[in-house]
């Protein structure tokens, strides 16, 4: 029975709902398209070096899984940190998002290594030059409408680790990065990938045709 | 610098975001009522006493926010764990939901004092027979169409205290309990309501005209 005159004693800090994870796709068809539709421009107005990414702040809404929410963030991890299959891609950019009740939604790709994306050149050029300049991110480059991916519930994969977060991963992208870029980060900020974590039971939904 | 060769160091176990708290609305208007559509009945097939409250599982389905949900269970508190402007009602209904990904909402009910609730008597009836008996709750008076009241994001009122938590809690239920039905819980479980617990900076959308 659980005692009521007692209430400090009942935390308990597991943590069975982490990020990143191993995403694998089920047969089970929910729909062929993530629903996202976003603003057609975020615009990035601040850039901050946190020593373990380079992390931009800027505004921009989008509507995700039928919901209103706003840009925060991007950031950058070399390598992905979500794995497909076991297959782990050079790079994953996170777009952090948030609603008015603090709801967090990160929208995650996944670069193929090929050409250099210029807006990130752009991102690591005002780095280098310690000279943050606005930038903006075309959106229909970055998300794609009628995008194939992941959906999952997990958490923040820096600390403090926060659960309740829901992840949009997606699988089709057609952004690249280039090797050059995938090595400066490394050599900025070493591999900063969290290993994946166990999903104890969470359901992964897979869009896509 | 964040060292990715010491992650199990990350994990930090702060509780921020947790429920029950005292519902304030502020003069914000979002929308003038609660996004909430449910079915007419949900079937309630497994009446558990958890030592702490009488727990029925079954089964249902409500689109809320926009989303496809389940009914999962639903469970009592008396008295009211959710205070509103600092006012305690003498008695808390919580119908938990969980969609495909896990994600879980509450919608609370806070009835008033007045008549006895047939369908809660039942219940009671139910218990005290310890003859279990399927028994269904008529959505449209416990879940009323155009409600208003409080949306925010929480966590468990019970351990784990799991947090990522959506609340709705309805603040114009025409539903009542009579003073039998409170003084049978509390006689039988001794009062259950965990103590209002800090916002620290959430914010709580108001549902309202």
């Amino acid at each position: 029975m659980l005692d009521y005159n007692n209430q400090d004693s009942w935390y308990d800090d597991k943590h069975l709902n982490q990020s990143p994870v191993d995403l694998v796709a089920n047969d089970e068809h929910v729909q062929d398209f993530l629903p996202i539709y976003a603003d057609k421009f975020y615009q990035l107005t601040q850039e901050i070096n946190d020593e373990t990414t380079i992390r931009l702040t800027g505004f921009g809404n989008a509507t995700i899984f039928n919901r209103e929410f706003e840009f925060q963030q991007i950031h950058f991890h070399a390598p992905a940190e979500h794995t497909i299959n076991g297959k782990q891609l050079p790079f994953e950019i996170h777009l952090v998002h948030q609603n008015k009740i603090g709801q967090t939604v990160v929208v995650a790709i996944l670069p193929k290594l090929g050409n250099s994306n210029p807006t990130l050149q752009a991102i690591i050029n005002n780095f280098n030059a310690d000279e943050p300049q606005s930038v903006s991110i075309k959106l229909e480059n970055w998300i794609a409408r009628l995008s194939s991916g992941f959906h999952y519930q997990g958490s923040l994969t820096t600390p403090p680790l926060t659960e309740g977060v829901e992840w949009v991963v997606i699988d089709d992208s057609s952004l690249t990065v280039s090797q050059n870029q995938i090595d400066w980060f490394i050599h900025q900020f070493g591999k900063n990938n969290r290993d994946t974590q166990a999903l104890n039971g969470r359901q992964i939904e897979h869009y896509s045709k």
